[in-house]
């Protein structure tokens, strides 16, 4: 251990009460995807005596829309800005951007919630809020990272970029952004919830909805109707043995230990609204999970390939094809080699603070991590 | 052909346009079940002159709901009144009761219409609207008949009670309510669309709700999470058997020209609300028809242990019963003998009116037949 190192550990030891009253502070400040200003102006004011530079702008719009990465979902970024905080190196070292978003998924009926989804309160050694874990622990720290090397005397030769991003949650339009604006770096790191994995991939995943067409009928004459439900059943298990397949083909050694890590979730599904008819159409939703090499377009194509084959043994849907379409949010998957630097570092570095070998994983899930 | 029968139909036929103006003046008068009020006001303007004495009550609500017969949706009757119109006649004759509901559905979305659902408009020979046909035409053509009756000087030896009941869409406590308020008769007639057949007999109608847990899980862990959604799958195909072999058993002649006459119809189903969540609960709701001499118990009974049995066939689902509850809506069916002098009397009236012999014939719905 390096006499910095062992400074900063220290430092971090002594300061960590203010590492959690942090978070309980990012947690407190609501920033649900597209409301994401209020926190935003909080994290700007926690970053701007730390860095060099402090860059707060909202996305441009129309070039992210134009953008083949990007999947629009209507909505701009007025009062939903980016913050980046620069803090320069002495020069000579690699440069690093390290990147967290602020804004969280919508926490739902707060009843649901053993404490106030914004309350941030500590019990039982965890401390709970919406975003507690995902991803305003990533911000905080990182957060709190410039304030402890401000605090040490800023032993950088590389400069780091500080990066706290909008819009994760739908579709990554923060950190592309980020490109745009010319932020680039030597590496970068995302800062997600990994269960202390260092990941240098993660898998892809987009959403699709599968429309089945059959023909409604009042109940007195059921029979002359045909059971959009009914119909859409066979298509069901065949998606999960497509999942099943495909894990076997896309399983790299990152993944091993996932039984299932491409998944084919199905998590939504209706059928017309009246009880009493033979349902005239029938919607499921999912989410499309898919590997961190493979191409979204080839990924599509298997799923609408599989619920083809499905239809095909079916004399109804033969004629009354299901219709498959591919919703605004796809995350690509990202991969970097296990022996890249980065990985041997941070494994290292992980090694050091908590006194046991890392673990080098694959990310299950999408992230901001392809557009770095 | 009696002389009375030749002055009826004659007056009929002068009078046809005014039948047709009433209906239209009915269909633009909405009449939402639960909000019965402005249309009964009508019809209790258009019968008073025609009858002996004008009955207009708000139901009991309190006797009710104590009634067996009787499924509360948590609604009240203030400001929905029945209106019943006595016509006496010279005495020595039986009693008739006819009976139809003013109530009419929900017609959802107006854009959904080819004419507007309050129009009543007319075009290529048919009248457009929410009720028209279910069941304004019968209310139209009861109003009618006290009109023409009056006009033609009254030819009735037993007593003609006219009802316009509320509430027929959700229970049937409109009807249910003539019976507390005393209304008996030597035979009933309701009037619903029936496509000119004279029906005898009507099937009931339960509404039902399956519910099936599993448990959710976060797309990172999918395969620790059990689908709900998959779970139902094989409830379903059980159901279809279910209807199958019912129809085999149940079936009377009057039945016979419906391939399915007590349908099993699945018209909604839900699994949770995230597309992305493997999903916890599964939930589908239908209408269970049962026979008119079936009793609702033991029509119950069957069904729960169909999907019972179905569930058995699972491990997950063996310890994890589905959850079967019966709705508020229950129509019983109701059935008089083929050979009662009421159904050869309407026969012959419509072999008369119509030039061609009536099809006898089971309504395959559930109305309030079975409360007369």
């Amino acid at each position: 251990m390096t006499r910095t190192v062992s400074i900063v550990l220290s430092w971090i030891e002594e300061h960590r009460d203010e590492l959690v009253s942090l978070l309980q502070r990012l947690v407190a400040t609501p920033s649900v995807v597209g409301s994401e200003g209020a926190c935003q102006q909080l994290v700007a004011e926690l970053l701007e005596r730390q860095c060099d530079r402090l860059d707060v702008w909202e996305p441009d719009r129309a070039w992210l829309e134009a953008h083949p990465a990007y999947f629009p979902r209507g909505v701009g970024f007025e009062g939903r800005p980016n913050v980046v905080a620069t803090l320069r190196g002495s020069g000579g070292g690699r440069s690093l951007i390290v990147n967290a978003h602020v804004d969280v998924v919508d926490p739902g009926a707060a009843e649901a919630w053993p404490h106030p989804p914004w309350s941030g309160a500590i019990a039982d050694g965890r401390l709970h809020g919406r975003g507690a874990i995902d991803d305003k622990a990533g911000l905080a720290a990182m957060i709190f990272v410039a304030r402890c090397l401000t605090a040490v005397g800023r032993p950088l030769r590389g400069d780091l970029v500080l990066q706290s991003v909008v819009d994760e949650e739908w579709g990554g339009g923060g950190t592309l952004a980020t490109i745009e604006r010319g932020y680039r770096a030597d590496a970068g790191i995302i800062f997600e919830p990994t269960a202390f994995e260092v990941c240098p991939a993660s898998r892809g995943g987009m959403a699709f909805r599968v429309t089945v067409q059959g023909k409604g009928a009042h109940p007195v004459r059921s029979y002359e109707g045909v059971s959009a439900l009914e119909k859409a059943l066979p298509l069901i298990p065949a998606l999960r043995a497509l999942e099943a397949t495909r894990q076997d083909r896309l399983r790299s050694p990152l993944f091993a230990h996932h039984p299932i890590f491409a998944p084919i979730v199905i998590g939504t599904i209706t059928a017309d609204v009246l009880p009493s008819k033979v349902p005239e159409t029938c919607r499921f939703q999912g989410l499309y999970g898919y590997g961190p090499e493979e191409a979204y377009p080839s990924a599509r194509k298997e799923l609408e390939e599989a619920v083809a084959a499905a239809a095909a043994r079916d004399p109804w849907l033969r004629d009354h094809p299901p219709q498959v379409e591919w919703l605004g949010l796809n995350k690509e998957g990202a991969q970097i080699p296990t022996d890249h630097p980065l990985v041997g570092t941070l494994a290292k570095a992980f090694e050091t603070a908590a006194g046991g070998p890392a673990k080098i994983a694959g990310f299950p899930a999408g992230c901001d991590l392809p557009f770095l």
